[in-house]
């Protein structure tokens, strides 16, 4: 199965081709608009990869060259990219392929940081209104710090809710992570829960402003 | 110190109680708008911690007597007898007084539980607004699984966020919480981020609907 880190390139894009390159054997690509930039980011998590006795394929593609090809394809894209993104890619969906959302839409203030969901409820529902509707959209990786998974040192042990209205695609979603080390993905319930997960990321990062010693926090529930 | 636990007859009244009486040397009143049940529940309370070896005083008083003699009063009541509660012990109050808030307001969804805030924000901006304007007001404990720390068999290492716009009535909760075993105080800003703190609960409630072998969540920010 391969897996489409679609806007691969930013931090979450590399935490994610980073452990799921050590930590799984799924075909992967990196995309970007950019075909250049995508071979140079997929080269240099290949090099970040064989530094920790990793050597393994990593291709690299325009998004809707990588999308076109795979079975998984993750929009880690910033919040306000989401929608040209997915029209952009819109052409390589179908109904085999699992769409998924980790993105989430913020606003700093005094106070910390506020969830700012879009008008469709929240960044999965705005991907659910935008892809065709026979694409199966799944909300996960929200509440993941990207920065922190992208350091292979580090280790984490930390949750994902993971929401949408196909149970076959967060089926397919949670399978994926339940080969990462130390990152569970837990079942969120259907798309409406969608806002309730993502509002968490902001409250972490207004956590991580209000105590010395939290950085890139994540969430367990237990 | 004596901390009062108003509505200490419920649930996380009683987990509070049981806790705060094992691992801390606090004075304890359980208060109730009915002195009877009061007094059956401190009795049963220090009956349940002696079997677990702890003999200790536990007062009982109606809550505005309860309140009266307490520097930390904890609302453990349902949301909506918050207004009437702060209302019935609010001759008791004081600028001397730290008045926590625990409770959230939530409503049950086909999809699972969803917060449902007064008008005011959250159920702290609720009791900020009831209180005298000289009563700092915390809101802790939110996000605390009454059933399960009333259970003092249950091991548990759990956070709970503390919100609040007085730094030194936080300052007196975050002390209390930290002699609590396996419950850490986080600091999560001034009062206007009380509704992503109460938001959590319903999201736990819905995570433990939706998980087979989830039951009773509490959120840990690692």
């Amino acid at each position: 199965m391969r897996i489409a880190l679609v806007g691969g390139t930013g931090e979450l894009g590399e935490g994610l081709a980073l452990r799921l390159g050590r930590d799984t054997g799924f075909e992967l690509t990196i995309g970007s608009r950019d075909q250049r930039k995508a071979s140079e980011c997929a080269e240099a998590y290949r090099r970040e990869l064989r530094r920790h006795d990793v050597d393994r394929r990593m291709d690299a593609a325009t998004n809707e060259s990588a999308a076109a090809e795979a079975t998984v394809v993750v929009l880690s894209v910033p919040p306000y990219y989401v929608t040209e993104t997915v029209e952009a890619i819109e052409p390589a969906l179908d109904s085999e392929t699992v769409l998924v959302s980790p993105a989430v839409g913020m606003s700093g203030h005094d106070d910390g940081v506020r969830y700012n969901p879009p008008p469709a409820g929240s960044v999965t529902e705005l991907v659910v209104e935008t892809a065709p509707d026979d694409v199966p959209v799944v909300g996960a990786f929200a509440n993941v710090p990207g920065a922190r998974i992208a350091n292979l040192d580090e280790r984490i042990e930390i949750d994902t809710p993971v929401v949408g209205d196909s149970s076959a695609a967060k089926e397919v979603v949670i399978d994926v992570v339940s080969e990462l080390d130390g990152i569970r993905a837990v079942d969120a319930g259907p798309l409406s829960n969608a806002a309730a997960v993502e509002a968490i990321t902001p409250f972490l990062i207004t956590l991580a402003q209000q105590n010395e010693g939290f950085v890139d926090l994540g969430v367990k529930f237990v």
